[in-house]
This record gives structure tokens, C-alpha cells and sequence, in this order.
């Protein structure tokens, strides 16, 4: 009994530990970017020891990135959880999106950014980074595609997803620079309205109605 | 006529120096990116002397935002000839859409992310680099509108415009961490089928025609 019980404290101790450790991590990131984080600085301010940063996160890069995994994880389930705010019917969409828009202006987003473009020039640091990257681009996906309630065998539709993300990664990449949150409201507003208009066609691909498709481009896919 | 002879060639030399720093300058943060670019690799890597780099450019923050807008206009006065090779007609859109994609995962964007990124940390960087990015980003979109033939009196249009030129953003974003060019020429087809029949229907809000428009949202900036 006292072993199992002195147990448990220690690994909760410990676990806070590594949670602060990363936490202050996301900060530096985000205040200092990758080249002005140092795993001194992340020890004072997470007020942990060196030997226990150490013995937790033996490298920089280590913990980088599993400070930029734990928050996306954390991240993640924040978006998961606000899905069951989100409002059904007309308004969807557009709450989706801006939902989205918003993921993608947070810290957390930034300290990845500081992740990502320190590993393009750093071949051991790219090797860490291109898994978790990867895995997060499918859930993120996947998620959209489950708050849209979107039908991927539809040609285009798949597409359009990917657009979606990659629209509020580039979004989030300009508000990096300044506050930019009236400008991508205003933005992904009207792109609900078209991807909802999209989607809710007979067929994704087939859009114009303007004038009569003549595109052999437009064509390709169509089924 | 004899200072006048030995004025031109100096000149030229001169114009070629700053020409070959600032090539340098975005081949290194390409490769280095901007922590591990210095002004004497620089130096070493375009041939010229300690002393003439900092005569020309006393500061690595003044090397590195003067490389970056030179290379900048560069790549602009290169799109606007591009501009010639454009189909009219039924494929435009989309050539359009896919030049900026291209355009947006060159060298010169994975130069300017390095500058913004390294920026958003460092106020007198983000001095320097913040007008320069403004002036870009109207170039560029002005540039997308010209190009597209659009209308930005139509509600919606300019927004649509811009989400275009976030969207390449965040795809030159993630092309940085591995060729992404299929994805993204596969996304980039779709949004342009999209783009067409947003902008060529009678009203660029009012898209859905899979059933009655009821959504609030949708209806806040229409005529």
C-alpha cells in the first residue's frame, strides 16, 4: 500500500514536471522563436532543475517537439470539444471554418511555424518533425471532413478539404505578422458560403452555370 | 568624356556587386536559413570584400530585407511576363491559379518565410520587412485581379481573391517541408473550377442552389 500510494504521487509529480517543461517551451517559441529558445531558459521558467530537463528531454530538438506534440494533441481535443458547440444547420458550415481559422492564429500554431521552419534547414530535426506533422494534417483532415459532414467520394470534394486547411494554414501564416483576425473573418465567410454553394451542387466539379462549361480542364475529373 | 566612360563601367560594377550580395544573401537563407545565414558567408559566397559588403549593406537585417525585396520584384516583373504565355479563354483561371501556386513555392518565398518568420520576433527586422510585405501583398493581389478579369465591386469577389492568395501561402507553407507539388496542382485545379463558377454566376454570394438559401450568415453582405 505505501509503495502503490507513494506511487502514484511521484509519477503525478512527474508528469506535471514534463508538463511544465513543455509548456514553457510553447512560450519561449512563441516570445523568442526556435533560435532564441534555449533549454536553460525553458528550465527557469518551467522551474525545473537542468539534471531533471535532462533526464526528462535530453536534446533541444527533443524537446521541441514533444512540447509542439503535446499542445497539437491538446489542441486537438479543445477543437474535438467545441464541436459540440458548433450549431447545426445553415450557420455549420461558416462556424466550422471560422473555427478553423481561429485554430490556426493560436500560439500553438506559431510554435509550430517556429518548429517547421527551423526543420526545413535541419535534417535531424525534419526527421522528428515530418511524422508528427503528417499525423496531425490526416486528423485535422479527417475532422473536417466529419464537421462538414462532406462525402470524399464526390470528385472534388476531397480537394476542397485540403484547400480549407491549406487556406487557414496561409492565413494563420499572415497573422503571424500582425493581428489579422477582421480580415481572415471576413475571408473565410465568404469561403464558407462558396464551399457550402460547392457541395451542396449535384456534383462538386460541376459549378459553372453562368455560361455553358467548355473547359477541358474543368472536365477532367468529373465523373 | 573620359570621367564620364570611367563612371559607367563603375557603376555597373557596382549595380553587379550589390546584385551578387543579395543573390548570396537568399541562396544562404534558403539553405541555412536566416540564424544560420551571416554577412561573412556572404561575403565568401559572392565574392566580394568584408569592407565593400558593409559599405553597401552595414547590417545583416539591411542585407538580408534588401535581398529579399530585390528578389521579390524580380520574381514579380517575371509573373507579369509570364502574364503573356496565359491562355485566354476557358483555361485561364486555372493557368492563373496555378502560376501563383508555383510562384509561391519558389525560392523566393522560402526566403521571405525566413525573413517574416525570424521578423515576428524581432521588432526592428519587422519594421523593415512589415512595409515591404504590405507592399507586396497589394502588388500581388492587384496583379491576381488583373489577371482574373475581376470584378471587386461584386460582393464577395475581393474576398475570394484574397482567400486565393492565402490559400498559395499556405501551400508554399507546406511545401517547405517536402516537394509538394501533385497535392498542390490537385487542389489548385479544383479551387480554380470553383473561382470560375463563384465569380461567373449572377452574384457571387449567392451560390447554393442545392436548396433555399436560408442561412443568416450567408445573406449579411449580399445586395
Amino acid at each position: 500500500m505505501t509503495t502503490s500510494t507513494a506511487r502514484v504521487p511521484q509519477e503525478e509529480r512527474t508528469r506535471a514536471m514534463r508538463q511544465r517543461l513543455m509548456e514553457a517551451t510553447v512560450e519561449l517559441l512563441v516570445e523568442r522563436g526556435f533560435s532564441g529558445t534555449s533549454t536553460t531558459l525553458v528550465s527557469q521558467r518551467a522551474g525545473v532543475s537542468r539534471g531533471a530537463q535532462l533526464h526528462h528531454f535530453p536534446t533541444k530538438d527533443a524537446l521541441v517537439v514533444a512540447a509542439v506534440a503535446h499542445l497539437t494533441e491538446i489542441r486537438g481535443s479543445e477543437l474535438e470539444a467545441a464541436v459540440t458547440r458548433l450549431p447545426e444547420g445553415p450557420g455549420r458550415t461558416e462556424a466550422v471554418v471560422q473555427m478553423l481559422g481561429d485554430h490556426f492564429a493560436s500560439p500553438v500554431f506559431t510554435a509550430a511555424l517556429e518548429l517547421w521552419v527551423a526543420a526545413r534547414t535541419d535534417p535531424a530535426l525534419l526527421e522528428a518533425v515530418a511524422p508528427l506533422e503528417q499525423r496531425v494534417g490526416r486528423e485535422t483532415h479527417r475532422l473536417t471532413v466529419d464537421l462538414l459532414g462532406i462525402d470524399e467520394a464526390r470528385p472534388g470534394a476531397r480537394e476542397l478539404v485540403q484547400a480549407t486547411l491549406d487556406l487557414v494554414r496561409g492565413l494563420g501564416l499572415a497573422n503571424t505578422l500582425g493581428d489579422d483576425a477582421r480580415r481572415r473573418r471576413r475571408i473565410l465567410t465568404q469561403w464558407a458560403r462558396t464551399l457550402e454553394a460547392s457541395l451542396q451542387g449535384p456534383e462538386v466539379a460541376s459549378l459553372g452555370r453562368g455560361r455553358p462549361r467548355t473547359s477541358t480542364t474543368a472536365e477532367k475529373e468529373s465523373p
